[in-house]
């Protein structure tokens, strides 16, 4: 089936999407909102006009009801002519939209939990439109609490994608990557999450390319430099590298100030440095973040950016990992296995206001 | 003898410094410039007003020969009285004002370094006032090399605070911990630096606290949280920091988001964090930064700002460590013992035009 063309947004019941309309897939995070029109066999027939995320939406309200009547409007913008044609629609969504910032607060799960069964615990936020559901987050407590929101419906996605239907519980585990701002380390079982790490190497990697001292002997590179970048992961799988990735990346200064690394090179170095150390640590603690030991490693996959998830493949092979990379819409999948058990594919219905 | 007050700028022969002054002193660094007026014995009879640093002073200057009569002209701003007065004085600079950057490229010496040594390498610059001479900074090479100006200065005059002018070569040797935007962590023996490491510490937890979506959480306090620092440290110490300082780091939003860590409490937890690290870093890796495996804990000085110091010294005494702060006018010491072994101090009249 093809996929159709972003349309125009408004209401326009002339053509919102075929009549296999099945499920309003809606991925709503910090920073954007997607929503997606599916079938029931997850296939996307129709894409929302980008949405604001949750901080944009939110900007300078102050009342609970004025943000919600905020993310109604916003709804509305990206979903309403779909629900115009096809009011029985179930509508679907996960990501920070379920938070304290978000439309309506929606208790975190605690681990371990199955990934499915995530569709006992949705929250339907009422709307002229009939019911939003939301997915819920995870929460790992312990001294260190772990919080997810949006992460646990790519998951369930990305291991259909890589699994098909197979639960592979039998197998040592699955360690899923998502890389970017915040980098989530998730040791799965089957479809059942037990553990996870947070970790903050691109937002530090940012902010520290950007405002730091090191940004003055860096020039940006007209391409990655995929060299530097594998010495810096060299360097962060190194002896070198004892003194924790803040003294590491002095040498991100002292290199250049030496005549041994290209302002061009800075970046991508950095870039190793970081990526080299996150991924150090995870071998180091491999026991607690996927796989026991002595049962030898767990299968590990990537998910998210292209170009992002090549560099952290690039640096685990370096650690005699592969780790293939795991395209596709797995949010989408995601959202429609978890409609699916919780009945709202089958029973479309429930859908109305 | 009292310290006299800092006295106008411009010419002003009648009221210079006292006729016992010796040694005009310079701490030039990258973001400030303090001149003092000494005696034989190390004591400030004056203070000039302070004067730019290294990066305000070549601000928008593209000309090397621009840069030197802006140097110049910094140079006679802070200390043409004294040396219009006594235009014998010898003067010594240590600093950020010797680098690529400055006032002349004084090239840097390697280490093992002796650092009364450093005497036998000073770079002098011509002026019209007579030669500035310059004290050359630290460079340990290896794959990651290690670069100091301006420390091995102030290094030397806590030494001889410290210990007076006993060289304790025969002990396990000193672990000098100078905290600040780039802490060095510098490894001596006697007066013999044999290794040092730098961590951007303070500059990263500037960039985190600010900039980062840690500080969305946060709330300044009004007054320092030690008991939230001392919770920071522990956990760096703790298995929970397993991850790395980027993994721990994302506690400081997952604990005010679950209620167990209050809003004016997360700076000062991140502080604890991020020092807590890189003291636990220094002790897995003991034996290379500062004593021998076996021979037991090296002593610890510690060297700076003091409610930065008080603060590594909190985060050494959970390892077990009790680290004195060593304060006083260092760089000066430093300058005056290097001066001293130049022979700048017994021979004044070098110092002339």
């Amino acid at each position: 089936m093809p996929q159709l063309s972003p349309a125009p947004s408004g209401p326009d019941p002339s053509a919102p999407g075929p009549a296999s309309s099945r499920l309003v897939a809606l991925d709503w995070g910090t920073t954007s909102a997607r929503a997606y029109l599916l079938d029931t066999a997850g296939t996307v027939l129709d894409t929302a006009p980008a949405g604001r995320g949750v901080l944009a939406v939110t900007d300078g309200l102050t009342t609970a009801q004025d943000r919600r009547a905020a993310f109604e409007e916003e709804f509305e913008r990206m979903c309403g002519r779909w629900l115009e044609a096809h009011p029985a629609l179930p509508v679907l969504a996960s990501g920070m939209v379920g938070s304290t910032q978000g439309w309506a607060d929606v208790p975190y799960q605690r681990l371990p939990q199955d990934l499915e069964a995530l569709a006992g615990a949705l929250t339907a936020i009422p709307t002229r439109r009939g019911p939003v559901h939301v997915v819920p987050g995870l929460l790992a407590d312990g001294e260190l609490p772990q919080v997810m929101r949006g992460e646990e419906t790519q998951i369930l996605g990305l291991l259909e994608t890589a699994h098909g239907d197979a639960h592979t519980g039998g197998r040592r585990g699955t360690v899923v990557v998502l890389p970017g701002t915040h980098t989530k380390w998730v040791h799965v079982e089957g479809r059942r999450v037990l553990d996870f790490r947070t970790v903050m190497t691109g937002e530090v990697y940012g902010l520290v390319t950007r405002h730091s001292i090191l940004g003055r002997l860096a020039r940006r590179p007209d391409a990655p430099d995929l060299e530097a970048f594998d010495r810096g992961v060299r360097t962060s799988l190194s002896a070198d590298a004892d003194g924790g990735i803040l003294a590491t990346l002095f040498s991100a200064r002292t290199l250049p100030l030496t005549g041994r690394l290209a302002a061009e090179q800075v970046d991508d170095y950095i870039s190793g440095l970081m990526i080299g150390a996150e991924v150090a640590s995870w071998a180091r603690d491999r026991p607690a973040s996927g796989g026991s030991p002595g049962a030898g490693p767990a299968e590990v996959l990537l998910c998210g950016e292209p170009e992002l998830c090549r560099r952290y493949q690039r640096a685990l092979h370096q650690l005699g990992v592969d780790a293939p990379v795991v395209g596709g819409d797995v949010v989408t999948h995601g959202l429609r296995s978890i409609a699916l058990a919780a009945g709202l594919l089958d029973a479309p219905t429930e859908g109305t206001a």
